[in-house]
């Protein structure tokens, strides 16, 4: 009745979901965990009750109990183990990126489009956050008319050592891209990155204001903030003909000292997304039991990627640039 | 290694119950159902999973595969059905009120306290929801100095025909009676209901103003407003020495239009408490796992039926009703 | 063209007048200035434009170029400068309290009476508050229906050495009995005044917690606490029987950091109610213009020292303390 | 002792300056007033306390009882009046834009310099405006770090059937190109207007996304919508490198009712930025009186043509613009 995961990676993300699988989620439970770094794998497996570690992210895949695969491993392994998971028609919700580049995403698009049926979730959580879905259904309840214009804020208090240049795009605005497709239901259609003055101490280009334009001609500008400092704080804003929706958040209790009124900002996106990250994993859960779908899908990992392709070269290069229209395979209609 | 629950009651808060266990809970699983009605009960536990539908409580108590008893049928049958799981060692969560009276409360103390050891969790939801954690977290960091005052409201949108007289109190302020307690680590030593102009189309005594005194001295009000017409607003401010604390309360979308900035209340508790009820059942499970009891206590459910009892005979004769100090056993310290 | 104005009292309140209506008051100007402090009278008089300084308020009253008073001397010395106003037919603004006994109230409304015009305002200036005057049209719009309850919070961070222990009702909580007065249209009917526990550092019996009864049934609870600490800070909010309606308050710029969003309170009541000072002088000139009296009347002020005393009763005696109903002479309809 | 001020101009503006001296400025009081239309003259005139109509405006500014001058005449008559203003050596408060192309606001400049003082004022009221000298404030103590990013949003909720297209720029966004100068004190080097979709029933090109960069690398987005629909909304938050500042805005009244909690927005500039037009009559007298120039001056009045002169370029041409820095004459520092 409870339904077998087995997760690869056993970093930040992979730790972090065998926890919130084994605490929070109903109807699954852990079985196996696979890490190059084996003492890692052993802490996640042992702390989440699974009752195997496995040598090879391979063997974790063809483990019988194993039911469905989640992968948190690096980046460069991803398209290797989703295309073991379709080979052995394992349900898989696969960390964002879901491959390295667009050219890996399209292998496994057509590799999931030969098999016919939908195995792959991307995870893309904020899809699954309450705040959200909130605006999404306001947006959709049409009292306010077209969208004309979008305003996103993407700030992080502090980056670790290890984050590059490229991350400001391909970890954090990514989400901003994915997100804007969803709520609006049109496509990116040209992106521009605005360097700004850049923050003294950071050592990448930040903060970044990107303007993003949609085939049906909405504008949204992005600030990428990643030493923001203060906290981390997500903001959309989205202007319509008759009037704007505002995307909530989390509200800390308020408290009044010292000649202010003060309400706590989350440290980092634990604090923000700690909900979206569970309900993505129960509904991966309930969609695997179902065989409904639920979430992104492949083809929605990919357009991220061309996107944040072109907001790369944008930056680097300078100017707008354009992203072609892709024609969506029937599989993902 | 998932643990086997039973539920009594089918009805709104012992189905919603069922459905949370089911769908939102790591760990648990439902088993048996037993309902006075019993259409309602394997509709229950058709849609969540249970193997079992029984004739009477007490088989469901003494099913072996029962591990623990969430009890949710009438008030008048909770004394009994505690008695029950006391007698055969199984740990039970008890929806408020934890009986009838507070003299069946005792009777309930003293079992358990010749038991030994707790197994009864009082349904005081309010304890596991995030919003009062923080508060109380706030408060216990120190930096405001000792409380003196707080204000609190209470108000339901409107209340359902079956709703009489005394579940202003026994119902809905009680809430606050038992929050109350918790945030401030104080003892309530005192009640008295002012009766306010009477909501022309009510036919309680609505709204209630009710001012509580605690053995610390401190004074709190608290609105209770069965028919507030415009939703669901649960509020509380602790005013402290150095500055006050306020609680936060789930945040929806704002939207913009029509001259106004506005934003949705919700309709009832289910959409203020929806995350509380999800924790509470989920820190019972894992308190029943391992062993450490958490949440209200019988103890904390005595003492909000005295409050309760004093809250009525104030709204009923008028006046400031005292609260004896009662001794707390060994048990619950 | 412009108005002569002649100010009795060069303290903190008076000076503060002189300097309004000199900087900001449209259509009138100061004249002369009493105070038996003769250099602060003075200063007050040169930095504000005034020809003349006075050796007694009487003269002052006399001066022919004084064509309105404002009285901002010490409570003692109201009633008799008020009767001098009216002695003469100059239109006289007093500050609060009208006089320094509900008897002496009488005498001025009896005086005032016999002339037949009204010529005495009260400095209540809570009733030139925009925000006051935004939820009382608010509420007279009519959708939110009957008044039930309200709530009102008087916070002062920190009183001078000078304030005794009846000041916390006398100078503070005698505005919210006016201000209530106002926004209801209901006269108060009953007072009791809670004692909570002490602040550790006050002399004064601070916070109270004070329990009003309206002539219809309306209960309004009002925090009155003269050591807040945090800041300056006054609520109202209006319970109906389809919804509620809040104050609202200047909002201060938001800055966030340090893991926060943060915003100032004002010290003092200047940082809240600067504008209701100056609309209250601007009101006052334009209503000795005009010949139509604004703001508050002296019957205003004979209730609100009613009001007053019978909480003064209520603190020291404890207990609830009725206030008999008064007839309201024609003048003041 | 109070100044005779003259009136160009009997239109919205102009009447409405008109109404503000002569009901809420101290010091000052209205002498005469010009317009075309004389009947409008005649309205304005006699509603507030002017005692001369003049045929022509040139006869207003040569009137001896008229010591300063506020132009609110049509925008191709500007430097014909201040020319005349400086000509006679008269103060003048002059409606934005200052001239009706840079190169006339430069004569003016040339002229005032000549003149060796200060004599002009541009009506950018929004320097006199409490919430931006509340934000400015915060900017400058200095805890936040330099500035990095900006975000403006200017939104009206419709606007007459005369607005043309190019005054999306040079009547509303013009106000924001002021305003960031003033609160950064850097000056604007570029500007790129993007084009959104465009309101379905709008004339105009509507809304725009204006991105400025200044000399210091900062860039701002200004969101430009002139038929926002909800009410007439001002917002600026300043991003810095330890925090961001936010600007408030003016409180209505919070009504809960109906399944929402809704606070009203103004209708048009009336409703936000009444304070800021009072204050900068106060400013601009009492800086006439003094000698100390107050608001912004021709320099700024000329640069905020110039930015709004490559806004538009970049509106019709597409493309971002340059702006050439410009040398500051010594009067103007």
């Amino acid at each position: 009745m409870s339904y077998g995961i087995g997760i690869l990676g056993a970093g930040v993300m992979g730790s972090d979901h065998a926890r919130i699988l084994a605490s929070q989620v109903a109807g699954a439970h852990l079985v196996a965990v696979f890490d190059p770094d084996r003492a890692r794998a052993e802490a996640s497996a042992g702390a989440n009750g699974a009752r195997r570690v496995h040598a090879r992210g391979i063997d974790l895949i063809d483990d019988p109990e194993v039911e469905a695969v989640l992968i948190a491993s690096p980046d460069a392994t991803h398209a290797e183990f989703v295309l073991a998971c379709l080979a052995r028609g394992k349900p898989v919700l696969c960390e964002k990126p879901l491959a390295a580049s667009a050219a890996e995403c399209l292998q496994l698009i057509e590799a999931e489009t030969k098999l016919g049926r939908r195995l792959i979730q991307v995870g893309f959580m904020r899809r699954f956050d309450p705040f959200y879905g909130d605006l999404r259904a306001g947006l959709e309840q049409g009292g306010l008319g077209p969208v004309l214009l979008a305003h996103c804020v993407h700030r992080v208090a502090t980056v670790p050592g290890y984050f590059q240049a490229d991350m400001s795009i391909t970890n954090a605005a990514v989400h901003e891209f994915d997100i804007l497709r969803w709520l609006l239901g049109q496509e990116i259609a040209a992106v521009q990155v605005m360097r700004s003055r850049r923050k003294s101490t950071a050592t990448l280009r930040d903060p970044l204001m990107i303007v993003l334009e949609t085939d049906q001609g909405v504008v949204a500008d992005v600030e990428a903030y990643m030493s923001a400092a203060y906290g981390y704080d997500i903001r959309t804003e989205v202007v319509c003909e008759e009037g704007t929706a505002e995307l909530a958040r989390p509200q800390p209790a308020a408290f009044r000292r010292n000649g202010s009124v003060a309400a706590a900002y989350p440290a980092d996106w634990r604090g923000r997304f700690a909900d979206a990250y569970r309900l993505q994993l129960q509904g991966w859960v309930n969609g695997v039991r179902s065989g409904v779908p639920a979430g992104a899908s492949a083809w929605d990992g990919y357009l991220a990627t061309i996107i944040a392709d072109a907001a790369l070269k944008s930056l680097n290069e300078g100017g707008r640039v354009a992203i072609p229209a892709a024609t969506r395979p029937a599989l993902y209609r």
